[in-house]
């Protein structure tokens, strides 16, 4: 992030209906629907990269838009990852997996270094962080981070997500006082205990929405080392005294996702979908890396 | 169930260290360790149901391990759901996905119907139910349930699991008294209004351990009509008292899930793996069928 001045994380959230027209363009004559739909989603994909990737650190594909995809959507998930790798870029694997122990780990081997067999070995996606639901525990998520360590990646735990629904479980009030979220940060930072770099920011992350005043403030009191991933505070204009919190362990302490604002900019901006899209991850970027250094300069 | 009598589903966790030995004779000479794994893996998983099918209602694919199997992983899966629908087997996808209201919907058409789009279908898993994490909410569980509506499925919500990180969140107590999970209780109860048909049982149902007394009979309390999926009840001597409430809504309100004690029989029995599976998928059947009747008769 310091190489690149930037903490924006570029969200793959490909729809085959509402793809950059542009991307139809490779698509062989007479391409069966399942084939041609592949072509156009991995065309969309790296256009996008190359158009928003030099404003970003990372892209954040979103598993379920390749699940949809069918048989063929995990190897345009793979092609497009290899492209963003290519181009300086981290992968943050947003598939919010948790399951029990032999689960997780076969979740975690797959979105990292693959599985040795007796078959020889099946490559993994090589992921650098993953999303991890902690519904299910400790012992859900264990796995996943034993598998970042292993590999030199991060986990990022879903601690207070930003969609309304967020206020059914994770806002619900425990009997000793906190939330059920402020009990999920707990969760991480035991779990980030000895994954704390020299960067000051452990490998065991969350996500932490900042739609409601003082969250992220009590966030960052939970979990003092933990990299938070914050879905969609850059379009939504976060303020500074929010973002503050974020970055309060260093300017890699937060990582600004935004996805949609990036890739349909050109339906506010008409033009070229490439270079609107170009032109708002800068802005974004800009914008974040100016708000982390005023945080950092009152902290 | 009624038809087939029988309550039990198969679990399908293939892991390419312990397939059983025959899945590897298919394997045509110098394929590759990718293709190699993925046809063993399919030669293992079909011959489970094979052999053990006709004594189960349902097949239930853990997702985890088809991915871990590479980009080719989700041709598997497909290829032995098809395999255990034409032995007249229920499909469970356990992929335990929970994510914000369009990231849902493309999960939950990836798992059912699929995705119409310009270029075509692009067809999905067809699964009758699937696995659902609603630590997101309301709005993270309900695209599962209109996928499920749409195409006559339904949808199994985690409410307390059986690994011993349950213990972690689900069982918090909150402020009001409940434990977490009596609160995701009520939620599946409200998903589920609406979608109680003839049987008496709902389209939401609920993942329920019983690793503590009680927990079945509190969960039936509070979800009348949803279907229970009780992992591990049958390997673990599940007692009669403890299922009389999964059976309360009729026969058909317990799905017993086993996967590695027949997958593994042959282990303890010795002698060929499938004769093995088939007598232990039978004696399970048997026991459980036998203790619904009992509990049915008490209740």
């Amino acid at each position: 992030m310091a190489e690149r001045e930037t903490q924006i994380v570029l969200g793959l959230d490909p729809d085959p209906g509402s793809l950059w027209p542009q991307s139809t363009t490779g698509v062989a004559p007479g391409a069966s629907g399942e084939a041609a739909a592949l072509r156009a989603v991995a065309a969309h994909c790296t256009a996008l990269i190359d158009a928003a990737g030099e404003a970003c650190v990372a892209i954040k594909p979103q598993l379920a838009r390749f699940e949809a995809l069918g048989p063929g959507g995990n190897g345009v998930l793979r092609e497009v990852c290899e492209h963003a790798r290519a181009a300086g870029l981290l992968v943050i694997a947003d598939g919010k997996r948790g399951d029990i122990d032999v689960t997780a780990a076969a979740y975690a081997a797959s979105l990292t270094d693959g599985l040795a067999t007796s078959f020889g070995e099946l490559r993994g996606l090589d992921a650098d962080l993953m999303t991890v639901n902690p519904l299910m525990g400790r012992d859900a998520v264990e796995p996943f981070v034993a598998a970042a360590r292993r590999t030199g990646a991060g986990v990022l735990v879903l601690v207070r997500t930003s969609n309304p629904g967020a206020e059914d479980v994770e806002d619900l009030e425990l009997a000793d006082g906190r939330a059920v979220w402020e009990a999920l940060a707990a969760l991480v930072t035991a779990l980030g205990d000895g994954g704390v770099g020299e960067s000051g920011l452990s490998d065991v992350g969350a996500v932490v929405g900042a739609t409601r005043p003082g969250h992220l403030e009590r966030a960052r009191e939970l979990m003092p080392h933990a990299p938070f991933l914050l879905p969609g505070v850059g379009a939504q204009g976060g303020r500074v005294e929010e973002l503050a919190a974020a970055f309060a362990p260093g300017r890699a302490g937060g990582l600004v996702t935004a996805s949609r604002s990036i890739a349909n900019a050109h339906r506010d901006s008409g033009g070229d979908p490439a270079a609107a899209a170009r032109a708002e991850a800068e802005r974004l970027r800009e914008s974040a890396w100016e708000l982390s250094a005023q945080a950092l300069a009152r902290g």
